[in-house]
């Protein structure tokens, strides 16, 4: 009888049998999905109140794990009640998100987080109540799924928008597609926003390292100036803040091959924060550390230091505003940061400067300086901060 | 000696030989930036005062050509002097980023507007005065430079940031790599800002026509369920409002391969008007349109009678606000769209609705809804704006 009506209660959420050919891990995060359903049907049925559990997604809930070099999440959980006036509506969005990226799993089909608002979002019947108002309060409750579930959103079918592009000597399989990353002419590969293995495979890769820089334009000078040749090494970019599809790229190409990514950034908080965020994880996204930090991550550049060293010229100083100092101050006390002399240092020395460097200032020394000299000198001298 | 001090003044600007190997593009665009500087050394040789001509970029100097169907540029130029207080930095800045793009074809590199920026950007000798202050007193003066020279941007090998995909039974040569559009992997073929014939050449194309989508996130549930195999088209999308890059891909793919271009767009004054700029030109960079235009391209939604017409929950309504209604009206006085009548019904039915609707509103229909029923039918029906 409970098996019946867990069957019936799985179909009621959802109403389609499962149309695709699904993988291992589809499979597993179905089997998560359903189980939510199911502890909402023991509940009924035993006569208790529902609820859900969903870890606390914020600042107070976060820790840095010294050994494993990333950001974790506490255990801090919300209980979210449907009996409970001011919890029923994000109940039933919790439990609507659920079903939706079950139908999405089962149908062999992925959406955007917009594209998941557009399929849950109806007049509650009955009622004049929206199941969402608008994206913003459905995109946290995505959130807590993942977390709830300990899934990746893509393991959900819920994809970020591509950004960041991948040459170098790299042959991988993509949804069945083999791709030469070094034969994909001026714009590279495109990196997916999911790229878990039942979408991509590394076939063969004869790179020695990974160089990731902070924007496309300096992604293409590297490119066009062929340095992923030269160095022999994989060449990436995440269009400023990397979208997870590029975080978990580069966390894969790193661990599964073996390979050290080296980033350079500007010489700006925010370039500090996209090291950070590359290296120990996301403080927003904390769950997916996991598989998405690269501890071993090397920053090698821009440094505070550069302006003086590479003889720049004055014109190319941005000066810091007041959000650049906080922001500074802030990363500078980091966890991962505050006992790291080098980089208190490096940070002290940029609010010291005044000002901020991109990356794209050493063209005012040439070109091609930044492929030509100060990429290749940072590595020869194996100098960069950690 | 004027020869010879020809060959002086060309060297003093850029100070290096060629080191590339030259197109007969390059050529070409490099032999109309050494005349620019040439007429400045026989005026000064003349004891003229050296001016340059610059064709006006504003509304009052573009007009629709009716027989071409595309926005053109007016014949009203603005002279710049550079003995005249008010114009001589804007004579130098023009003349430096003149000779920025030559040295950039002549080294055989490309840049971002970005990069010229800073490749240009200095301290004056023996002032304070830099050329630039900031990168938004260098745009306009690349802009000037390209409709001086009638040369695209792309063709002085500066470049806008990639965006936007293609995927579809294409095979082209892209910097020497052969590319086969139709395994390019779940992100497609990223499209490079720079697709003149230099660097891409088609090779073999047996699509029946192109469906251009607004965002990646339609273009991805088109591609998911493989769209352009059933349909045998090429699928493309601009990230919101295309770069150059892709409206050059288009305009070329359209022309060379006579392949029909078919646009699926929200159903919002920005969907309009994207529709307006691939199909007539932008206003602000009317000396493009000749390159980039496609006066056939054909408008197959959202129309805003889609809503009651495809049965959507009235969930999906987003209200317009004064800009939208504005920006709406301005449309529909366009010189192209004003005496077309569907055009005008459309445009008052969206008024009148009061709301808009995304592509991806459809999905509350069902998740392949547009692929599988909404753009079939359009396409079968030869229903569609022009």
């Amino acid at each position: 009888m409970a098996k019946k009506s867990r069957k019936g209660a799985a179909k009621a959420v959802n109403g389609s049998a499962p149309k695709a050919v699904l993988t291992d891990r589809d499979k597993k995060t179905l089997k998560d999905l359903v189980g939510l359903a199911d502890r909402i049907v023991d509940d009924a049925q035993k006569k208790r109140d529902p609820y859900l559990d969903i870890p606390t997604r914020a600042l107070s809930n976060v820790r840095y794990n010294k050994a494993k070099r990333r950001i974790e999440m506490g255990s801090n959980k919300n209980r979210r009640q449907l009996f409970n006036l001011s919890q029923a509506k994000s109940y039933m969005q919790t439990v609507l998100v659920a079903s939706g990226c079950k139908q999405l799993i089962e149908e062999g089909k992925t959406t955007s987080i917009r594209g998941l608002y557009y399929l849950l979002k109806h007049t509650i019947d009955g009622t004049r109540e929206e199941t969402f108002d608008d994206q913003a309060e459905c995109d946290p409750v995505i959130e807590d799924v993942e977390v709830g579930l300990n899934s990746l959103r893509e393991e959900l079918h819920v994809y970020a928008s591509n950004r960041g592009n991948l040459v170098g000597p790299l042959t991988l399989i993509d949804s069945g597609d083999e791709i030469d990353c070094s034969r994909m002419g001026s714009a590279g590969y495109s990196i997916p926003s999911i790229v878990e293995r039942q979408v991509i495979d590394f076939k063969k890769c004869t790179a020695k390292f990974i160089l990731h820089v902070e924007k496309d334009t300096v992604w293409r000078r590297f490119s066009e100036d062929k340095f992923w040749v030269k160095h022999n090494c994989i060449l990436t970019h995440g269009g400023g803040q990397p979208p997870r599809g590029v975080r978990r790229m580069l966390n894969r190409l790193h661990n599964e091959l073996n390979l050290p990514v080296y980033c350079l950034l500007d010489n700006d908080p925010w370039g500090y924060y996209i090291y950070s965020v590359l290296k120990q994880g996301s403080i927003n996204l904390a769950y997916e550390s996991e598989r998405m930090a690269i501890p071993d991550a090397k920053f090698i550049g821009l440094r505070s230091r550069d302006f003086e060293r590479c003889g720049l010229s004055p014109s190319v100083k941005i000066n810091l505003n007041d959000q650049d100092i906080k922001r500074a101050k802030q990363i500078a006390s980091y966890p991962w940061f505050e006992h790291k002399k080098p980089w208190q240092k490096e940070i002290e020395q940029m609010l010291a400067n005044g000002f901020k460097l991109e990356v794209e200032a050493l063209i005012s020394k040439n070109i091609s300086y930044v492929t030509e000299e100060y990429t290749p000198q940072r590595l020869a001298d194996g100098e960069w901060l950690d």
